[in-house]
């Protein structure tokens, strides 16, 4: 019953946490529908003043507001960002709603940001078709059964079934397979890259046992080793060991320094013997980065073309 | 070996689909990171075009560039997108290499949009600090192993082990428990919810079947029924039955009408002797949209606050 998130929190108006409540800035992001490209354009920004985020020397709060697509509900959101001195980031798709956000926010002297309106006005400029206005949840609208959402959720499935080495058998199906040992981050990687539309197989790597037969036996263009700075690794298998409860004796082999390093150079040999593989370094990287990179060479390799690029038709 | 997705497709310049080169239009992402947060925004923008992209009136092409962190790959980038006539969307951290995106862009004639500086700058001015500046994947910058990060981690791999009605003693350390026939939806939503740092199990109804003792002893409010209807239930079932190669037989029993306007029933009963459950209709959304449907009803129970909101902290 714990928030899912340390990261989430909530602030009642009278809440007692009085000092954090006039320090920290507010951001509020407002959308006709999900929120979800506001909340990911607030985090990409909020990246250039990590300097200042971290040990919250500049606190800063976010405020997701869904499924604000009428007048009434955004005149509530903008009242109540005037009151918290909240700056408003929103995506509003009817361009009479957005104006309206922008008058209220500027007469009330509320900071505000359109995020939808100037790119899609420059999309329609570039394809000479005026935007339909609608926001993604307007009646009528269908989500259309496109192959494409079934390839999606087909990868989904697939991915959570081939998880931690399980179907090895079924690793000539797959699109992506990574390799690599314990706690490089093959798990969370496959999901990402499963949202995407990418069926993954991932296949752990421990010292001492073997691997299976078939990851040497697919397309060898299509595997990827994930390998990790030693150091790091340890901590990661702490945490995990503590969290997954082992006793001493069990934490020490999977995190003790010397079995660290002893199963990376395992791994590094199994990559040397198979140097088609791309090997990718994942240390300080989020996962959303290690599978950008991961992509860029799947995509390279597939189209062998002068500008390293992923392309998609609509 | 086929591409993930339908809507990936490659094109060298020789292509020899001539009528689908001429007649396409061309957009560039261009990111000194992963390119997800162009690819993002313009995927939100084009939304704003489905009337004219469906069957391809207006057909678009995007191209993501990701890793565009110095001056010589960016004008290899703008120079090729010259070319091809293509506008250009990027997110440049970088202030001096995103001015050179503008400047060389105007120079050329390309129409081009920053999709981060005017967030930034925005945001930089509403709490009173200036940008950084530096890309996410600058030196010396270190994706910090915080607790948010492994909570994220954790809950994909919990929302994994638990899919499909698995372990249902594990109900109770789930934030949100799912449940809902066949294809509604479960898995992905789970998986996309899991992706944001929410532990999720799903728990399938099936008529005949006996639910798990357990899904009624845990916290109700954070269980929630999924429905659908049934006409684009079975066009569902019947893709799914086709691609799982099921026999005409069993194909009958598990997409007929019939039995899916019974087990539809058969679930609303369920739902209706647990009243907190909210209910939620998926047909028609997208797993986003789901998401942010569930997501919000959650904060709002847990928060109990006038204006329903998801808050973070920062
Ligand atoms: N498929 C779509 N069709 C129409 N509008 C969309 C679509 N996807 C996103 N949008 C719009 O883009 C903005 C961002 O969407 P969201 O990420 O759901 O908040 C909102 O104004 C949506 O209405
Ligand atoms: N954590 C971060 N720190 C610094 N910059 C970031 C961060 N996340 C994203 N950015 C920047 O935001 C833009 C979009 O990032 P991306 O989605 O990776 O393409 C790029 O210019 C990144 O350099
Ligand atoms: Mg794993
Ligand atoms: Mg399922």
């Amino acid at each position: 019953s714990s928030p899912a998130s340390s990261r989430y929190a909530w602030f009642s108006r009278n809440s007692s946490d009085v000092s954090e409540a006039t320090v920290a800035k507010q951001i509020y992001m407002v959308s006709d529908g999900t929120g979800w490209t506001a909340e990911h354009s607030v985090n990409a920004a909020l990246g250039q003043f990590d300097h200042c985020l971290v040990d919250r020397v500049c606190p800063v709060n976010t405020h997701l507001f869904s499924g604000i697509d009428d007048g009434d509900k955004l005149m509530e959101v903008i009242k109540q960002a005037a009151k918290e001195g909240a700056m408003i980031v929103y995506t509003l798709a009817d361009p009479s709603l957005a104006d309206s956000a922008k008058q209220a926010c500027s007469l009330w002297g509320i900071p505000s940001k359109d995020v939808l309106g100037p790119i899609t006005e420059a999309v329609a400029s570039h394809l000479g078709v005026n935007p339909s206005g609608l926001p993604r949840g307007a009646p009528g609208r269908q989500v259309p059964l496109t192959e494409e959402y079934f390839k999606r959720i087909e990868a989904v499935e697939f991915t959570i079934k081939q998880d931690d080495g399980a179907l090895p058998q079924n690793l000539h199906k797959a699109d992506i397979v990574l390799a690599g040992v314990s706690r490089t981050g093959k798990t969370p990687l496959s999901i990402y890259l499963a949202q995407k539309g990418y069926k993954v197989a991932n296949v752990p790597i421990v010292m001492g046992l073997g691997l299976p037969k078939t990851l040497f036996e697919v397309d060898p263009e299509k595997v990827f080793g994930l390998t990790i700075n030693p150091v790091v690794l340890q901590t990661i298998r702490r945490a995990r060991a503590k969290s997954l409860g082992f006793g001493v004796e069990a934490r020490s082999n999977y995190s003790e320094m010397d079995y660290v390093r002893e199963e990376l150079d395992f791994a590094g040999k199994v990559f040397a013997q198979n140097p088609v593989w791309p090997v990718i370094e994942v240390t300080g990287k989020a996962i959303e980065e290690t599978a950008a990179v991961v992509l860029r060479l799947y995509h390279d390799r597939k189209q062998k073309c002068s500008m390293p690029r992923i392309s998609k038709r609509y």
